[in-house]
């Protein structure tokens, strides 16, 4: 039966990865237009894949050093031999993802552009299918992932199931070092472009955004496909199957020799693929629909993904664990609608068709300072709504999956309702991805010289894409927190498992040695946070300078005589970023282990609470300032409170750039870090349990 | 043995507020000065009379509301029917010593002015005799109202011990809200008057600080005794009293039977006035010192009343709890040193003779956006090494003090911590509370028109304070932490006294009550410096409308010929400042009760723990941040970057005036936000033990 399981997830993950091919040539299939426009997308790509090449370069060399760590722990007979194995397994597939997200995007930047001048319509479709192959990608290779790795160990060198998860834990941790390294480095690179273009190009030298006149401009392109794809495509690579994973790994703990509950969660990662495949196929449009049918076409997509997981999970959970068990059934459920409902909160938070964001570009009337300390104070403020949903979420998934009874049963219900919430990934990340494309469009289509319209249109298209991407940030998330507690709990288990006897009083917030990593763990987002944006910061001085420096030297440049020294920003950018996102992943893998070495398991139980609680916080506190910031910018740029060019609009784009590394730097790369706390907590359990200081 | 300390308790009590009366005779034997200058004192004066005045009401209001609901619940049975007395009484005495605190501080604003045309020495005196009244009367008054209740309900009515801190903790719960009412309300009064006066006068009309010219003048003036004097005496009374209270009351639960360790926290607090009496006669210098010499006459002071209570606490320790608990004082020592360091950290961060605040203010060389992200980047920076000296203090002080063999020894020593952090805080607030006075006297000397060199020497005097206001910071959090865990202690206490089994394994986080609970508790701190920012935004917009308007309306009022309506500005703000103070404090009272009645007591205990930590975190990033800013702005009105008036100084105002806020209004009121969730839920303990939902 379970052996069944796992093929009809294979084959889950085989149906995604076909759709994959099939949208890429739908996508390849429309024209690039103009050799101009092809020549410009060219040196994009050329850039994204110098980047990522040197990134890969940058991140192999850190891997091997972990896997000498690991083969030396495996040696010592503190793990087994296949976790440097699955160690490496989880960041290559990591990368991967983001590649292909990187590769397709890059293709279909001009694609777009030149499908936009024919119309909205066909814009979106382009942009939509190459959102897909993203979206289908990281759940195709995620769920291929796990379920190779099940199979393998499983029937190939027949592990018993504890040891399966075990190994494919440590896999998680491979998936999320490369992601944090993605998004850090991603995000200072996309961040340093685009403050640094920003702050010359438009601030100083008057001249448009995405104007072929500034040195920065490639580079700002570039960062888009660098940070927002394959950041993201790396990101959302860990969410997922850091999910699927921790929820098999409790399954195991739960229901002690019925394996039925181990393979639910990848059981219904396949359902959710199948579903997700259908819904894109509802986002179609007429001809000439305007930008709230397009929105509606996409809600379509997703709602639909949504309702008919929500039906199909229903039977399955009846099938697989029994009327008895029927409460799990309730746990994805809320997972589902809670990761709806908290991407409902972030569009009225960010969204300039609702009051908060509507009432912050009120507050650039009275000037800079004003609208940061609204902005501030909005994100902020956003906090409170999501923390009771997910608090009402845990609680539900808790006790409707049977917590009461058994701890262990309901710790799974958690872990479950994390994997309900990231079920319709493939098509929430699809709508999601096609932003970044739409965005590349609009600059290529700007560069080209392409009729106004044209941009019009790809603006239109990356303002919806705006929009989507709050929804899916919320998702990633909720997610990120329910996925942490499940890592938690795997975590405790793992220790049981180590030899120590654990009792359930040794996690006690009274402990002081909880209590401590409590403190130390809700400090380490708040110093992520500050070493991210200080990078952007630094990052973006140097470029600053850079086009500064080829403004002032390059004669001929600003009467559009001479051509930009492109590739030097670009370099720099690359340079730097790699640079900088080094120190905050090396703290992310230290602090776990020497908190457990000097304050023992219970203090890093305790870091990892005090972790997720603050780190879910500050992730929507950044998230939403920096979405409100962009958005009320937006919105003044669209003719209230004197439009572009008016005071309130200087002082909008302030808070749109103190907003930039909030929402696409540190934000996100808070979600990434708790979890990669937890599993490299799992990973040096041994460690940690066999030697610490009190 | 027992009665007699409490007795030297009182005597120590007495000697403070002998002092104070002494120290005030000396401030008002200073000459006020010219006929204008006492007039600009006595619109001062009468400004923040009459905010105290209607603040009070506001307040009172409150207060009879919950004198109600408390003698319901004590009809009930749930609570003695001490404890409405003990509320009101916690209330008025907070609130009596903000208000001399205003008292003496609108009385030596135009006597330091006038002394300063006499040299920076003598100016110094004066505001530092203003100072040591407020910081002693803040001592004293707190000392005897805790030693004062232990010898009424003791030999008066011959409560139990038990009954009698019991009682204490419910003062201890009027005195946070009256800081907070104080704190939140003053806070917003004087940073809405701030940033309108700023605004308007400085940015938009270009007339420089407090000119006489300018509405708002008066307010701002009016503002700074109301929140930095009036909201900062309630605020270190709750700090000081709920140290002291929540360490006598875990001293009942820590030794049974023997009530040494229950008085032992007053007797050190009265050992730490006369420390810090003595260390007041160090703050002396030569008639032509500079502003080094001043700093190192001010750190004598505190340096040696720190020392000499070092020194004096070792035999007291051992005389009254014995050799084998000699470990205690090991944990009064701890927070004596945590804290000091605390405050150096606080200084490094924020001062502009160091790294970090002078490379935040090259980085107004890009501009606002630049110099936000950098200010934002060096707060949350700041939290790191805080709170490993807290870690560090948390578990010298547990485990020195016994620990690890009995969890309530360990508990009371993290509660003498705090004790002995803020055991020299007569001085430290003298030290801290004669910033205001000499700002309010620059505000005097230029109003008064007198020779600029009068304007020099205040404002060497306020820059001499804003380090020593970060020192203050820095006690006034650290203790707050640590106060809040053992209030944290004391609730679990409370909860055993109302007949619920409690087990050590209840309070684990991976219980979904206290998750939840902790996930909430953190997002309280987050919500409510959201409202307070939001509150500041408002009441500014509104000042800022009215300065407006009366710029435009009467005429002659720029050329000097006609006189602004200052009381309107001051009325405006005393409305705007009422209205806001209100939903914060309510918030803070209803969240424990409501999440009590949900969750039960697990969750509770989860709702402190995350409070306490995202609290102490977003407290020091609030400080932190706004401290840095100003002195950034600061250092380059100094001369660096281009100076007053250039392109980088406008991009520091914008930097100061977010951190305006941070720094005055939300940062300190989470300190006793913290501490009022605990004290509240220990008042409502009974309710929640008898009926909750989960």
């Amino acid at each position: 039966m379970e052996k069944y399981l796992l093929i009809a997830a294979f084959v889950g993950a085989l149906i995604a990865l076909a759709f994959v091919l099939v949208t890429y040539r739908r996508v390849m299939s429309f024209d690039e237009g103009t050799p101009l426009m092809q020549k410009i997308s060219g040196s994009i790509r050329e850039g994204a894949n110098a980047y990522l090449k040197r990134q890969y370069t940058v991140v192999g060399v850190f891997f091997v050093c972990m896997i000498v760590i690991l083969c030396v722990m495996s040696a010592c007979g503190l793990m087994t031999w296949f976790v440097p194995f699955a160690f490496v397994g989880g960041g290559v597939f990591s990368a991967l993802s983001g590649y292909v997200g990187m590769k397709i995007a890059t293709a279909a930047n001009c694609r777009t552009a030149n499908a936009c001048s024919e119309g909205l319509n066909r814009g979106l479709r382009v942009a939509f299918s190459a959102g897909s192959v993203m979206g289908f990608t990281v759940v195709g290779l995620g769920l291929l992932h796990i379920s190779g790795w099940f199979l393998l160990l499983r029937y190939g060198f027949r592990l018993e199931m504890p040891d399966v998860t075990s190994v494919l834990l440590t896999s998680g941790m491979g998936a999320s070092a490369m992601a944090l390294f993605a998004r850090v480095g991603g995000g200072v690179y996309t961040k340093a472009a685009d403050v640094g273009a920003d702050l010359v190009g438009k601030v100083e030298a008057g001249i448009p955004e995405d104007d072929p006149r500034n040195p920065a401009v490639i580079a700002d392109n570039v960062g888009d496909n660098v940070g927002d794809v394959a950041g993201m495509g790396a990101d959302l690579y860990e969410s997922y199957i850091g999910s699927v994973i921790s929820a098999s790994a409790l399954g195991v703990a739960a229901f002690s020799g019925s394996f039925e509950a181990v393979v639910l969660p990848l059981v219904i990662a396949a359902l959710g693929i199948v579903c997700s495949i259908i819904g894109t196929f509802m986002v179609k449009t007429r001809e000439d629909a305007d930008q709230r049918a397009l929105l509606g076409a996409l809600s379509r997509g997703t709602n639909c993904s949504a309702v008919l997981i929500a039906v199909l999970s229903l039977p399955l959970v009846y099938w697989l664990l029994g009327k008895e068990n029927l409460g799990m059934y309730g746990a994805i459920l809320a997972g589902l609608v809670g990761g709806v409902l908290i991407g409902k909160i972030t569009e009225y938070y960010t969204s300039d068709t609702y009051k908060p964001t509507q009432n912050l570009a009120a507050q650039s009337e009275t000037g800079a300072a004003t609208i940061i300390i609204g902005g501030l104070g909005l994100g902020m403020m956003s906090t409170a709504i999501p923390i009771v949903i997910v608090a009402i979420c845990i609680l539900l998934a808790y006790f409707l999956s049977g917590g009461a009874v058994s701890a262990g049963m309901g710790l799974y219900g958690i872990a479950l309702a994390a994997v309900g919430m990231l079920s319709t990934l493939g098509i929430t990340l699809a709508t999601d991805a096609y932003g970044p494309v739409a965005d590349n469009a609009g600059g290529i289509a700007e560069m080209a010289g392409l009729d106004p319209e044209v941009r019009q249109r790809t603006d239109a298209l990356d303002s919806l894409g705006n929009t989507t991407a709050a929804t899916g940030k919320g998702f990633a998330i909720g997610s990120a927190a329910l996925t942490a507690l499940a890592l938690m709990a795997s975590y405790i288990e793992k220790v049981k498992e180590m030899g120590a006897t654990v009792d359930f009083a040794d996690f006690s917030v009274m402990n002081p040695l909880v209590l401590v990593g409590l403190f130390i763990g809700a400090c380490l987002p708040f110093l992520f946070a500050a070493m991210t944006m200080n990078s952007v910061g630094r990052a973006a001085q140097s470029v600053v300078k850079e086009v500064r420096r080829q403004f002032h030297e390059i004669t001929g440049l600003m009467e559009g005589k001479a051509e930009a020294d492109y590739a030097r920003c670009v370099d720099l950018c690359t340079k730097a970023s790699l640079h900088e996102m080094i120190m905050p992943t090396v703290i992310a893998l230290v602090c776990p282990v020497v908190v457990g070495l000097v304050l023992g398991y219970q203090g890093v139980v305790g870091m990892l609470a005090g972790a997720t609680a603050a780190g879910f916080l500050l992730a929507i506190f950044m998230s939403n300032s920096g979405g409100a910031w962009d958005n009320a910018k937006k919105y003044i740029e669209s003719g209230h409170f004197g439009g572009k060019g008016s005071e309130c609009h200087k002082a909008g784009v302030v808070g749109d750039t103190v907003g930039d590394p909030f929402k696409d730097t540190s934000g996100p790369a808070i979600n990434i870090l708790i979890k990669l706390l937890s599993m490299v907590s799992i990973v040096f359990a041994g460690l940690v349990v066999s030697c610490h200081l009190l």
